[in-house]
C-alpha cells in the first residue's frame, strides 16, 4: 500500500501565462505528483515534487511496447475562489480498468483522489478563473523497466501533471465538421478501444491528419467489423438528437466509456428526454437526416465538454445539421454541465467534489 | 537531411556479461545512436554517444498518445571474427512504413544503414560468438514534444540500442505450446497491426499472461472480424506444413510483414517446397490435424529465428504436432537461416551484409 505522501515545494516558481494565451496542454504547473511501483513491493513513495524532466532508461518498456495508460479530468475555480473536481472517482475507476487491460498493477482509488486534491490545492493559484478556463489534470502510468522481452514490466511510474487550459470555445461554441472514416479504424472488440490506452491515440492520428487535409476537423469512427456502425468522434463520444429522442452508440467493448458521456445521459434523462443507447448504422442516421428528423449532433469529452457537430461527410454525402448552428439542447447541456463543474448551478446528482485544504 | 554523424566515445566501459548469462534484452552496450527531428528542420544531429538515460519531459507525447515505433534485427559474429547484419534494408523500409502509419516523419534508409554499421563496429567487442548468441539491435522512434493536444508531435527522437543476447535455444530447439485465443484480439484491418507499433504489443500482454497461467507459452491470434482465421503466434508469424506443402496466413493488413517470414518463404520456394499464402481457418487446420496431415508448425521472428510449435489448444481441443518434436523441415530452415546469418553457409540470396570498418 502507498505510504505517506511527501511534499517538496519548488523554490523557483514559473511565471503564469496570461489567461487568453493558455491554449490546451502546453503550459504546466510548478509541481507534479509521482509514485513508483516495484513488483513485490507495490506502489510506493508517493510524492509531490517540482515539475521536472524524467530521467529514464532508453530501454524502458514504455518506449518499445507501449504499456501506458492515462486519464483526463479538470479542476474548476469559480469567481468565489472555490475549486472543484468533476466526478474524479470515475476517472480513477477507469484508470484501474485501463491498467488491468494492459496487465499493469491497480492503484488505490481513494488514495489517488486524496493525493490529487492535495496536488490541486498546492497549485491552486494556477487555476485560471476566466469563463471556460480550467486546470486540466493528466494522471498517467508508464512502464519503466529496461528490458526488450515482450512481457509486462516489473516497474512502473504514475504521474499527475497539471496544465492550465484556455476556454475551448474562446469565441463562443462553434460546430465542427466531421469526416466519416471508412478506411482506418480506431478499435475492435477484444482490443483496447474501451481502455484509455496510449496506443489507441497513436493509431488515430493518420486519419485525423487526412481529414484535416480534406477540410474536416474531426473523424467519425465506424466499427471495425462491418464499417457500418457509429463508434466515436475524434476522441469523444457522440450523440444525435433524432425526432425528439437522443441516440448514442451502446458500449460494445471498443468504445471508450466516457465520463462526460455518462453524465450527458444522466442529465438528459433527468430532463425527461428519452436516451437510446444502441448500435447506430451510419445508413440509418443518413436516413434520419434525409427525413429531416436529425435535429442535433454533438461530441462529449473532458476537453470540450460538449462539442456541437455542424456538418458530416459520409461517402460523398454532405449532411448539414441544424444549419451548422449549435442546437438548443446541445447548448443547454453545455451550460448545465459547466454550471455544475464551476459550482454555479445546483449539483443535484452529486458530481462536483470540492477541493478542501 | 541528416548531417555528418558525430561520435563521442565513453571513458567508462561496462563489464561485459558472460555469454551463458546473457538472456534476452537485459544487457546494453556502451554506446547508442541518437538523432533528433524538429518540424521544419527535419532529422538532425545524428550521434553515437555513451549509453545513458534520456532526460525527457513528462508531458512528452510518447507517454500519453503512444507515438512510438520500433524495429528489431541482429548482428552476428562468427568464429572468424566477421560481423554481419541480416537484410537490414528491409528493417529500415518497414520502419518507414510504421512511421507513416503513425503520422511520423520518414528517415533516410541508406543513411540509417550506414549509421547502424558504424555503431555496430564501434561495439564489435560486445557481439558474443558462442553458438546461437548475437547482438540484438533495436532502432526506435518516439514522440518528444511536451503537449496534451491529440495530434502528431512536432519533435521526435530516433535511437538505436544494442543488446548482446544469449542463444534462444540454449539447450537445443524446444517446441512451444500455443493457446488459440478467442477473446482478445491483436489487430484488425484498418488498424496498426501491420506496422511495428508499440501499442500493438501493449495490447497483447494480457492474453499472453492468461495463456501462461493456463500452461501455454504463446498465444495464437485469430482475426478480429470473424475470430476464425489464423493471424500470428505471439509476436511471430506462423507457418504450417500440411501434406507436403507449407501454409502461412496471407498478409491482410493486420498481420506484421515479418522479414524472417519473407526469408522463410523464399528459402522454402528455393528448395522446391510449395508455399501457399492464404486465409487459414483454424477449423481447416484442425481438420488437417485430424486427417493426420498437419506435419509441422513453427513461428518466425528475429528473436527466435524459427520456433517450432509442439502443441496447440483450440476450444478445448488439444493438438499435438509431430509428437512435440522439432520437424525436419523446421530444423533445416533454422540451420540454413542461422548459417546464412553467421556467414557459415553460402548466401545465395544476397541477404547477409558484412559490417566492414
Amino acid at each position: 500500500m502507498e505510504c505517506q505522501l511527501t511534499i517538496a515545494l519548488t523554490e523557483q516558481k514559473k511565471e503564469k501565462p496570461a489567461s487568453d494565451k493558455l491554449g490546451f496542454g502546453v503550459h504546466f504547473t510548478d509541481h507534479m505528483f509521482v509514485m513508483d511501483y516495484t513488483e513485490g513491493k507495490g506502489w510506493h513513495d508517493p510524492q509531490i515534487v517540482p515539475y521536472s524532466p524524467l530521467t529514464i532508461d532508453p530501454a524502458a518498456m514504455v518506449f518499445h511496447y507501449g504499456q501506458a495508460v492515462f486519464e483526463g479530468l479538470k479542476a474548476y475555480r469559480n469567481k468565489a475562489g472555490e475549486v472543484r473536481l468533476f466526478r474524479p472517482d470515475q476517472n480513477f475507476k477507469r484508470l484501474n480498468r485501463s491498467l488491468a487491460r494492459l496487465d499493469m498493477p491497480a492503484v488505490d482509488e481513494a488514495f489517488m483522489i486524496e493525493a490529487l486534491k492535495k496536488l490541486v490545492s498546492v497549485e491552486k493559484e494556477w487555476i485560471p478563473t476566466e469563463e471556460g478556463t480550467s486546470l486540466y489534470i493528466r494522471p498517467f502510468v508508464i512502464a519503466t523497466e529496461p528490458c526488450f522481452g515482450v512481457r509486462a514490466s516489473h516497474t512502473y511510474k504514475l504521474l499527475i501533471l497539471l496544465s492550465p487550459v484556455g476556454a475551448y470555445y474562446a469565441a463562443g461554441m462553434k460546430p465542427v465538421k466531421i469526416y466519416v472514416e471508412n478506411s482506418y479504424v480506431r478499435a475492435v472488440r477484444g482490443g483496447t478501444g474501451n481502455a484509455k490506452v496510449a496506443g489507441n491515440y497513436a493509431g488515430s492520428l493518420k486519419a485525423q491528419t487526412e481529414a484535416h487535409e480534406k477540410g474536416y476537423e474531426q473523424v467519425l469512427w465506424l466499427d471495425a467489423i462491418e464499417t457500418k456502425y457509429i463508434e466515436e468522434v475524434g476522441s469523444m463520444n457522440v450523440f444525435f438528437k433524432v425526432n425528439g429522442e437522443v441516440w448514442t452508440p451502446v458500449l460494445n467493448g471498443s468504445i471508450l466509456e466516457g465520463i462526460t458521456r455518462d453524465s450527458t445521459i444522466q442529465l438528459l434523462k433527468s430532463w425527461g428526454i428519452p436516451v437510446v443507447e444502441k448500435r447506430i448504422a451510419m445508413e440509418d442516421l443518413f436516413q434520419a437526416y434525409n427525413d429531416g428528423v436529425l435535429e442535433e449532433a454533438f461530441g462529449t469529452g473532458t476537453a470540450a465538454v460538449i462539442s456541437p457537430v455542424g456538418e458530416m461527410s459520409w461517402n460523398g454525402h454532405k449532411m448539414v445539421i441544424n444549419q451548422s448552428q449549435t442546437g438548443e439542447m446541445t447548448q443547454k447541456l453545455y451550460d448545465t454541465m459547466t454550471g455544475i463543474q464551476y459550482g454555479v448551478l445546483e449539483d443535484k446528482l452529486g458530481w462536483s467534489v470540492k477541493v478542501t485544504e
